[in-house]
């Protein structure tokens, strides 16, 4: 590290999926069955990570139940989850510092709802919002909004990438302090403060203005996981953290120095995105009982499930009847651009793994099993290694798995002087070191009578 | 009354616009200017409805800064409030049992999105949610969304009323109780329980299922405000409470005695629809103090905001540069629809009053003026004279009037009998002696591949 940068400081995130994150984590003895749509049950959550001072909370989201198959889903959680903007409005007023991260699709939702919302919990948490932004990729969600398929993956990304400037084009409506208030001079807002984007594109116009003042971080912090190409260009121009699932040290670094050149041709530096790998924890005082609490939530996994998730995963494939403890049948490679899956394959082929095996292997994915030291050190490599600004934590079964991470690793991260010990910001971008946007210049007034007169 | 009718009880909701709802409320003293975005002052708001017991907290919307022109806006409170969902969601974590209204748009919204939102609302507020249906009439809205203009009146009320049944479907998705959640078994949900809807109609094609429990109140209890007779019949068909702005008894007794008889037509009983005048209180303990209040906020409207105020309300009028101390200009009747309009036009042409007059005559609609017997009395009469179930009190300034209701009228609306002491209920449905939606009848289980294969 050379003289004048500042110290990095590793920053972590908690992907909170109600009773928890691996696929059978709704079973296990230490997860609240309930946990999907108990209030309490995230409230005692969220107080949990904001006692390890955890930069945000983090909910996915699909807009659909989440799967493929009806059959499968009954025997997990994904049948039902809250609306994420809905319940981080709710936690809102009973966390403090905690950022309230949520994810939103641009394929099937209007810009100017998704700037007001964000930017209304951005006032309500004062200054703690963030936005996962996704374009769907579940198939059942395009079937909730007129559509058989998915838009093509290209027109999806040119989609988001116009819904996101005009997103911030209204999160810039009101210019910083445009909104006085003044009772005795009768002058709510500065008429020269405000700017009517009046957008016109390919895919959307929107006049505008949004009737919000600026958010009070000026933009809520953009998240995004892309790792197609594509994805990892929008990421790069638009990402300011960009989380990411990575299985080797090697893979990881590389993913962290494409994202860094990618943002670099943008014209963005180093600091303006920050990389985190997803990591889900298995904690216990030794190596053998945490490796043995990982097998207790495998064990738990259901054979229609088992099946379902390497179909899933795989795709083209149809396993009916296919005996669960044999190997996978033969299958030709039909869909050229799914290379995770295809690696997943050539893995089976390769170690011989029968059909169990593998989906045991999808269930375990980012799994780090240890002792909260060979965690804290897991993290620490990768972080020092520089395939990690920090990681968005995964936890698998819910309370449980999150009350061991903050009460045994967190203090472990601390003693190493990784973490921080407390909250030292009020609103997220203040957590993770990020610049605020400093919106537009400021330029001539344009008369208002011009602007409505003008559309 | 006769005998086997069970005692009626007087309903009230109470519409909470950020710092007030008169134009000129933000300026009022007791009015906090910063109401429309401080989490606190709704906070506030929202206990003291609790203490006088009201039934729901109500909030307007629009997808647009609200009016039409940003000249007279800006001397205004108009220009921003939280998006209504979100506001809603963070209240329900720090209130016990008020209901909880918000309105969103059949228009510019999509059903999916619309039915998880309110049923998260729902599961989160331990059943106090309700919806306010509107197809949106505010011009600026059609403009953010991509529209010149909004859908012609009798194609938005088609759509809005494929909408509401496509929302219901949504919210049946799961059978009450077919979420059982047994960790033992494996058996998240029990797949009798499911039905997907697989919606196709003239405007939506959604498949469903919800992704989301059934909510505790089956439905959410659904508001309305119809005056038109399309608007009129959705009411009664779709309304479980409507509310109208009435400005004689006589008037409101024939809506009163409209809407129950377009309900029965529709099978509907006269308690499964509830009808609520919206009521803009402005209480003293004398008559002349009261009245003083009032003049109080009238003297605080702008001339821009006075001039544009009459301009928005009468249409196809331009006002720039007239006296606002002298009479209405020559006008064409050239939109025989807008028959309110055109009623408060032969108003100011009988009476003979200014711009300046009008103005104050649109700014202090709905108002009631008195002392807290008076104001008890009118709300009295047009409760038994069977003009109104109850009231949408629409506070003028926030949190000063609210908490002169609560303090002075509530009180006195006890003494007579009119409301309830205290919460007998837990939710919006139990306040408002509303029937929980029974959902479908149980029928055979259709096997979930044959739902998936038959999509």
């Amino acid at each position: 590290m050379s003289g004048d940068e500042r110290p990095r400081r590793l920053t972590l995130g908690a992907l909170v999926h109600g009773s928890g994150g691996h696929i059978a984590g709704w079973r296990h003895p230490l997860a609240r069955p309930d946990g999907q749509l108990d209030l309490d049950h995230h409230i005692r959550v969220a107080r949990t990570l904001e006692r390890g001072a955890f930069d945000a909370l983090f909910l996915a989201d699909v807009v659909a139940i989440w799967g493929h198959d009806l059959d499968s889903l009954r025997r997990t959680a994904r049948a039902e989850h809250f609306e994420p903007l809905t319940l981080l409005a709710a936690l809102s007023t009973v966390t403090e510092r905690i950022g309230l991260v949520a994810t939103a699709t641009t394929t099937y939702n209007e810009p100017y709802h998704v700037a007001r919302r964000f930017a209304s919990l951005d006032h309500l948490s004062a200054g703690r919002a963030g936005w996962n932004i996704v374009t769907s990729v579940v198939p059942l969600e395009a079937g909730n909004f007129g559509r058989d398929t998915h838009l093509d993956h290209t027109l999806r990304y040119r989609r988001a990438d116009e819904f996101v400037d005009v997103v911030r084009a209204l999160w810039d409506s009101f210019a910083d302090g445009a909104v006085v208030r003044d009772k005795a001079a009768g002058s709510y807002y500065d008429p020269a403060g405000l700017r009517t984007p009046h957008h016109e594109g390919e895919h959307f116009r929107v006049r505008g203005p949004l009737n919000i003042s600026r958010p009070p971080q000026g933009h809520p912090v953009l998240f995004q996981a892309g790792s197609s190409q594509t994805g990892r260009d929008f990421a790069a121009r638009h990402g300011e953290v960009v989380f990411t699932a990575q299985t080797s040290l090697a893979g990881a670094q590389g993913f962290y120095r494409d994202v860094k050149a990618r943002a670099a041709a943008h014209g963005r530096g180093p600091d303006d995105v920050l990389v985190w790998p997803v990591l889900a924890p298995y904690v216990a005082s030794s190596e053998a009982a945490a490796r043995a609490r990982l097998e207790e939530l495998q064990d738990l996994i259901h054979d229609d499930v088992a099946r379902r998730l390497v179909q899933d995963n795989i795709g083209d494939l149809d396993l009916s009847g296919v005996p669960l403890d044999g190997p996978l049948p033969a299958i030709g490679v039909t869909n050229r651009s799914r290379s995770r899956q295809q690696l997943m394959l050539d893995l089976a082929r390769r170690e011989n793994l029968t059909i169990r095996q593998l989906a045991l292997r999808f269930a375990a994915v980012s799994s780090v099993v240890g002792t909260p030291e060979s965690v804290a050190d897991h993290l620490e490599t990768w972080f020092r290694g520089r395939a990690a600004d920090g990681f968005n934590v995964s936890f698998p079964y819910l309370p449980g798995s999150a009350e061991d991470f903050v009460d045994q690793v967190i203090p472990e991260l601390r003693r190493r002087g990784l973490v921080r010990h407390e909250y030292e910001e009020t609103t997220l971008r203040g957590h993770l070191g990020l610049r605020r946007p400093s919106g537009r210049p400021a330029g001539p007034s344009r008369p208002c009578a011009a602007e409505v007169a003008g559309r």
